[in-house]
């Protein structure tokens, strides 16, 4: 290993190597805090140099796992002591921006929240957004195909990718920079790269899509009597605002009322009794059309016995103390501690027997347990919060069997958005058949033949 | 081969496995009404019969070509005398529709029309469209990537598909029949099967993704004084309409001259003498809203003086006399025989230059010569229509060097939506690097090692 770093240090200088305690210091897990364990760091600075080091790990068989923003939930930037972390930290440039053609030209190192910034100032919008924008980078965003709150109207990350580039496990450089919207020459490759962790290949740059910029944005909470309410409701929606309905999140009472009244952090705006609350946005160019629109749309929903409640967001400080509610992690940490966090989809009308289901397993098991469900609804996922007073592994497989459990059944997955990594590694049978998983064994096998990649990630190993 | 012949028919029923006449009489491409020249066509009824079949096959390597709709136009149907078509045409049932969830499950087989229409009578629409809708299959839109008339509101049919079942050459059955919105968990295996010509693995089964109905849809046909005018106007309505904006086709004056005046064929409602001429839509739910948002933007689109003259619907008849200029590709067969068509995209602001150059390296070199172009310009996507006087290949060769040429500088594609098939496939080096094509080569190796699934189809033969 030493003989490698010397001559990675000698490539790409020895500032950019880091060791010891430079490497501890690292944490790989906001969650939990825990260090990196990797031999070694190492940061290259362009596509060049990271194609360099691939080749060198490559001919020594060195094992190598990519580091981006690190705020994944799924334990993929974990590092075993024999390995070596590439971080992209320094690759974090915007080369580009197109605003005719809508499309910025970017390394993966760059954070979402740079490029959200950049598009506004030429007057348009990159789509993807979710918590922490600030710190993951768009990298991250690819390798994990990212979702977030505004899925339902844009699509998840797969959906803001025209091209990419990326460096195979033996440090081939496959530069698929696509401009275009439509491109049928041949295989889509990136669509490879996009959501499969970090394991088949390494993205280095980019070529985003950007959106025309939308001025208006209004927000409604709103109370739903019965779950019929929320999936009338969303259907609604989805046809009085044609294109517009930006985001549709729900959350259970059990959600609400813990961040809400139960535990004093947040003011309710609206009373915590009904079972069902969802946060409702609407998009739009023009915000006299667009709140018109709104208006009327949630009246005739109204008028329909959808709902029984609702507060419109008349500033950005209360459509900013809506969304406290819903994007209080902390809240659920402090409440549910030891927390165990659950990201999955299932089909929208099995959602609240799923949910009953899974309190009442809970509850039989640990009495004092507690359960909060939300999510992006619209998108038919779900992230569930789990706290019975306990965190040791036999606790956490039990939890992730009433989880998971139900799932196959449904036809739903255990990861909609968070990814597989190490964590749902042993669940993956749960949501994918022994053939599809044969053919991603063969699609590893093709890419990465000494499996040097993102060892362990999605796929247990063989034998 | 006749032992092969006599176990499928075992199989699957003498009836569906046609020889002779019968296969002859079976045009594989529309435009020139070629003959199948299969060694015979076999019908499974089902999955099951289909994977059974490949099975057979891949026992003993013999090659196979899939046959959907038929009305691809890059040769892709084409079969040698020693290959057996599969065509997919009995197995299209639509198997379940799931209003809540939005998605339809449905057979390969199935056109596209008959989805668009069921989806209709659950209130719901199901997104893709173009011309060949009454012909062509689900399988082969998902095959081919279909892109069509919808693509800058609803994307291409990779959009549309959530899930898919594929038999792959040694008969293994993948089936990825996700129903989810999200779905991160391990490689997304469907994108392998999408866009990629039938060549990594045969589509059995799909789910679509449904959308809300558009009850409103506006048109207009505008001309504008200079390209600046063609992507003010993009940029424009792109942010007037929000996410309305459903449709952004543009005529070259060449191509809408030829079909009206010059022709007689179809009634110019709009003077010809303009530069450009686009076809602008908005889709929305509510009639009232939509058709005054569009007005209140084309109107702000004359005072920016984007567009000279416009003329706006008034009625479906009007609406359909406008899309026939833009959809009368009998009339261009008919002015410009033997006629070249091309699909290719490039980034927006290259667009008028290429387009200039083309019409003068094709007069300097053919006097007589003649060029329309049109297309999707809001997906960057051009058609472009040659005549020249002659259709022998070595003509062909030299337009197609005109055609495409140019593209590889200007990033572009020598394929947007049409796929590469035969036709396109000595081009594909025009539009991606060596090693894009390495690692294309790489995925077919591993999912059909013996190179059963239509053979020579995107890549050529090696050696």
């Amino acid at each position: 290993m030493q003989s490698l770093l010397d001559d990675i240090a000698a490539l790409i200088g020895a500032s950019n190597v880091l060791t010891g305690n430079d490497v501890a210091q690292r944490r790989v897990d906001w969650m939990s805090g825990a260090s990196c364990r990797a031999a070694a760091i190492a940061r290259p600075g362009n596509t060049d140099e990271l194609a360099e080091v691939m080749r060198m790990c490559h001919a020594v068989a060195q094992p190598v796992v990519t580091h981006g923003g690190l705020t994944g939930l799924v334990h993929g930037g974990e590092a075993q002591p024999d390995e070596l972390v590439v971080s992209l930290e320094r690759m974090n440039a915007i080369e580009a921006v197109d605003p005719v053609g809508g499309t910025m030209t970017v390394q993966a190192g760059v954070p979402l929240q740079t490029v959200q910034e950049v598009a506004t100032d030429y007057d348009l919008q990159f789509a993807l957004d979710l918590g922490a924008r600030g710190s993951c980078t768009i990298g991250g965003n690819i390798a994990t195909n990212a979702g977030g709150v505004r899925v339902i109207r844009y699509g998840m990350m797969r959906q803001q990718v025209l091209g990419l580039e990326a460096v195979l496990a033996d440090g081939t450089v496959v530069s698929s920079m696509n401009r275009m919207l439509k491109n049928n020459a041949g295989y889509d490759l990136k669509q490879l790269f996009i959501g499969s962790e970090g394991t088949l290949g390494i993205v280095t740059r980019a070529v985003l899509r950007l959106q025309p910029r939308m001025l208006s944005e209004r927000t409604a909470l709103v109370a739903c009597p019965d779950f019929n309410g929320i999936t009338g409701l969303l259907r609604h929606m989805g046809r009085e605002l044609g294109g517009s309905l930006g985001t549709f999140e729900v959350m259970w009472r059990n959600h609400y009322a813990l961040l809400t009244a139960e535990s004093g952090r947040n003011t309710p705006p609206l009373p915590t009794h009904w079972p069902y609350y969802a946060i409702v946005e609407s998009l739009g160019s023009d915000d006299a059309n667009n709140s018109a629109q709104f208006s009327a749309a949630l009246e005739s929903a109204f008028e329909a016995g959808l709902i029984e409640d609702a507060v419109l967001a008349q500033s950005a400080a209360q459509r900013q103390s809506i969304w406290a509610i819903r994007e209080d992690i902390e809240g659920l940490i402090e409440q549910l501690a030891p927390l165990f966090t659950f990201d999955v989809s299932l089909p929208i009308p099995d959602m609240p027997g799923y949910a009953d289901t899974l309190v009442d397993s809970i509850r039989e098991r640990w009495p004092d347990g507690r359960v909060a469900v939300f999510g992006h609804l619209g998108d038919g996922n779900l992230h569930v919060s789990v706290g019975v007073g306990s965190s040791d592994l036999a606790t956490r497989r039990e939890v992730e069997r009433i989880v998971y459990g139900p799932l196959s059944e449904l036809g739903g997955s255990v990861s909609a958005e968070h990814g597989i990594g190490l964590e749902k590694r042993d669940y993956l049978a749960l949501s994918r058949t022994p053939e599809e998983i044969a053919l991603m064994r063969t699609l590893k096998h093709a890419l990465d033949p000494k499996g040097l990649l993102n060892r362990h990630k999605i796929l247990a190993e063989e034998g």
